[in-house]
């Protein structure tokens, strides 16, 4: 009987998943093939299938593998800074800067698209963004106890917003390429200051249904 | 010699890129072969060719057409509305609607994804959105005029980030796919409330030199 070791398995696991990923920023989510994956990954196809029920789970274990990352990435910036408005500002320019290559956009940008036909990349993608907003609501609530952020903003919903200020960064750096990184920082932070400063913005309050949805995502993370 | 009707000329062109949309919204972008789109259109491909050069170019003809709607009813909403804070939220929202099913997002992110590849796709999106910050500036400095909006903030960058806030929906809707149009419209509107409102959120002085590279993206328009 063929015996399996769990630490080697995971490991080739990774390496293929890597291995997709090389493929992935060269040329694209759907212009990768699984051939193309075992040729990178130096694998045959029947042993692929030892690690990858299909291309959906390579694509998905990939994106996790890539999302993951950012997460603790932005964690550890966060826990470093602590939670002032220009710390977590900091932190999150930072964690999405370590992507700031335009076939990491162009990549993110596919995983969006490909969540609305492949419900694996979909999970995936609810799994790891409800992840972050953790990370991020919990900052906020530190936060808003010692005042650096407007108390009316549900921390569970600013953390919705500000995951996608991040994707509306990398759409602006593909819509605006000879925009430099210090450029894309400082729209970043506009958006985050815009956000999450306290002032007199008299929307700060969202309309509760859409307030308990968001919160209750967050806890199910 | 084979003269050429320019009325029947681009009415057939327009044809080819309502075909190539049904067949984007069907399969994806990356998913839609020109064999797909001379099928779908009725046409040959030796034909096809007297109407695009390649690929490349159906699919930004594609993109232009979808933006430009979208863009023109921008326009419209905002003139019938008026430059309040409500009436452009209003405008905003009701010009993304109407393209709020999951397809469509998908094909955004495609063609954000796309953009990195092509650079026909690049400059149709470069052109396209400007368009799109041209109305939406014009209304910033008109609601500047009157109070409704933050007088420090620049109305070139703010319809940037106006822009952003529209892919920030869509990738909010694919990532939470149970929320509904309410929810999504909440979410849209405490964006666009925050980021425009008069207030004292500190930050709404954006660094300058990224002013300038927004406010000149603008003007060449």
């Amino acid at each position: 009987m063929r015996t399996v070791d769990p630490i080697k398995h995971e490991q080739k696991r990774q390496e293929i998943l890597a291995a997709a990923i090389r493929c992935a920023l060269r040329s694209g989510l759907k212009g990768t093939s699984t051939s193309d994956i075992c040729a990178e990954a130096k694998i045959s196809p029947g042993h692929l299938y030892h690690y990858f029920e299909n291309k959906d789970a390579i694509f998905a274990g990939l994106a996790e593998t890539k999302l993951n990352e950012l997460t603790e990435r932005l964690r550890r910036n966060i826990e470093a800074g602590g939670a002032t408005l220009e710390a977590i500002s900091a932190a999150v320019r930072a964690a999405s800067e370590a992507s700031w290559h335009r076939d990491e956009y162009a990549l993110v940008f596919e995983m969006l698209a490909e969540a609305v036909r492949s419900p694996a990349m979909a999970s995936l993608l609810r799994k790891t963004g409800d992840a972050m907003r953790a990370v991020l609501a919990n900052a906020f609530r530190e936060g808003q106890k010692n005042g650096e952020f407007d108390k009316t903003l549900d921390p569970a919903l600013a953390s919705a917003a500000v995951l996608g200020m991040i994707d509306a960064a990398k759409a602006f750096a593909l819509r605006y390429p000879e925009t430099s990184r210090a450029e894309r920082a400082a729209f970043l932070d506009l958006l985050m200051a815009r956000l999450l400063a306290p002032g007199s913005c008299p929307a700060a309050k969202a309309a509760p249904r859409h307030v308990a949805v968001a919160k209750r995502k967050v806890r199910a993370s």
